[in-house]
């Protein structure tokens, strides 16, 4: 069945049928307008206008005023799992500014980001959120020459800084809770399942790690995951298992690391978190249902996206400042993937520091 | 910072820097249209056209052909973990196709589904997705007097069969596998925690369970959730525990309830599934990972999101015959949430029809 799609009514329609100019009907449908005109008026265009079913033209507004009222987001893949409620506060912001925004995918690929920014440009969006999956992109040129507004969220890109907004995770600060977590639990040996050092999250937590270990009096290793995926997490805990286990406690670069490698654990009979604790990243929705409920860094990923979008907003009408970079502060979620170093797992003789690494009990 | 925008490249400067007319360019442009000059020119117009960063222009070309080449979805949130598979189906196929996905929220509200459509149709999209959430929906209406192309997706509206294209999980076969299931694993006596009977879903699915609960010779209670949410599970369940268990196995609505109730008999001390099964529906990510891993219906999402598409797209191309009504197949992916009905568990005689309830061994 093919229906036949009823030419749109228009505001010129509307004006020939009351017998008063465009502009007059223009001012009687929008808010600010109304007061312009009778107000007898303007209620009867506007009834009129609903029950023709006028329901406003964007395209013509756009070849008038040059802007299209749309926003350009692109991210790796909606079905990672953080992406979701980023989007969602993305679009929560556009809407209530009366955007419109268009999400595209790069898969992780700087081809794929680099055609879905021109596509996103041929649609004229008037300002672009930008999910780069690269500390090195190129991408971020192509947009500096096209003179495009545009916001970094959630990873940065080497080269950005000072050109472009950025709004992030605090990764250190998330690692160093997770460090002082596990520290607190009487953990001494800790192997960092890092993620991709070509992402500048995998290299901040790696870096953040390494600092806040020695900082802690903690001893760490490390096994490079050459993606944020649950198959480079379980070929890490092979790694670690046929190594023979000498530390306590892993911290994943994200969820999706440590829940791969809480399945190999598992399936090696190796008990999370009696014998082996892991710490994941991110705060995936259901990880409290998980097995065990996994202990992890939630990160605010709606208000991530909303506050991208705010700066957004502000760079289009020409209200920011200069670049900035909002971090925003992650919480670590403690829950049951983490526990009590096992005993005899700390050998040689407790370090002068130890006391201070356990949480204090207030004396009163 | 404010980035100064700059101008477009518009194919009237390639023409201009060329010599050669509009249409020469935008042939040269065109895939198809390349072969009607000469390769030479078409091939420096490219490069020139690469070098200007000209990106295309849809808003032209859309006032030119009445087509916008973009088309809206309608969905209730994307934080609800079917939706990001089902929407990456969708944008898959309309990408190859060279359309563009605007993506709305509903959040189970008429009156927002409504407002989206009508934003969407100001920006006159050449056709609609749309994931009802409801079993008597107005919007439908609207659509049909606005005369819009409309596909409806994983939730059917009554009134809307024989108007509209729909594509569907087919709910009836993922409950006859579901109570299969648990009649093969000797249950005999279930609840099913089913989700809003206002919603189609919800309504088929209770059908298809007293249809085939009688069929398999179940006996099945009812608890009634007023929305497919982890809450409205644990409702359920505490009232389940509170009722002193008769049943063996509970057949939840969705994956949202099943987790919600196994999280209430975990705190309670039910084991599952020694105590009592759970079954889930939606086969939602990571569902594996829970504890305990989740038997649930999975539904094709992906290939739900692509059907529709493709539906959509020969809808707006005239090319489809009649309204559709297409159901993809659900499989039943077994874990460790379900197993054998607990023993005594079954009061009063086996009946004559039991035998065959269980999976017949091939004789040869």
């Amino acid at each position: 069945m093919v229906l036949a799609r009823k030419d749109p009514v228009r505001i010129k329609d509307l004006a020939e049928h009351f017998g008063v100019s465009p502009s007059t009907v223009s001012r009687a449908l929008s808010p600010k307008g109304r007061s312009l005109i009778s107000a007898d008026l303007a209620a009867r265009i506007r009834a009129k206008a609903e029950e023709m079913g006028y329901v406003g033209d964007v395209y013509a507004t756009g070849l008038r005023t040059g802007r299209t009222r749309t926003v350009g987001v692109i991210i790796p893949d909606i079905q990672n799992p953080i992406f979701p409620p980023i989007v969602r506060g993305i679009q929560n912001r556009m809407d209530e500014a009366g955007l419109v925004t268009l999400i595209a995918y790069s898969d992780n690929r700087i081809d794929l980001a680099r055609r879905e920014v021109e596509r996103l440009l041929g649609r004229r969006v008037d300002g672009l959120i930008y999910a780069s999956a690269f500390l090195e992109d190129p991408v971020i040129d192509f947009c500096h020459e096209q003179g495009v507004s545009l916001v970094l969220l959630n990873r940065s890109v080497r080269g950005a800084r000072g050109i472009y907004h950025e709004v992030l995770n605090d990764e250190a600060e998330g690692i160093r809770q997770t460090v002082a977590h596990l520290a607190a639990l009487g953990h001494r040996r800790i192997v960092h399942f890092n993620g991709p050092v070509d992402v500048l999250q995998g290299l901040e937590r790696r870096e953040a790690l390494r600092r806040y270990a020695a900082e802690y009096g903690l001893e760490a290793q490390e096994c490079e995951c050459t993606a944020f995926s649950r198959e480079e997490g379980a070929r890490c805990a092979r790694q670690f298992l046929s190594a023979g286990p000498s530390a306590t406690a892993i911290v994943a670069g994200n969820d999706l690391i440590a829940i791969g490698a809480v399945q190999v654990f598992k399936e090696a009979g190796l008990r999370v978190p009696d014998e082996v604790s892991v710490v994941g990243f991110n705060g995936m929705p259901f990880s409290e249902m998980f097995d065990p409920p996994l202990t992890t860094v939630a990160i605010p990923h709606v208000q991530l996206g909303a506050r991208a979008a705010e700066i957004l907003l502000g760079e289009m009408q020409g209200e920011s400042e200069g670049p900035l970079t909002v971090k925003l502060e992650p919480v670590l979620v403690a829950r049951r993937s983490s526990g009590p170093a096992p005993d005899g797992a700390v050998d040689g003789p407790p370090r002068a520091t130890e006391t201070s690494l356990h949480p204090s009990i207030p004396s009163s």
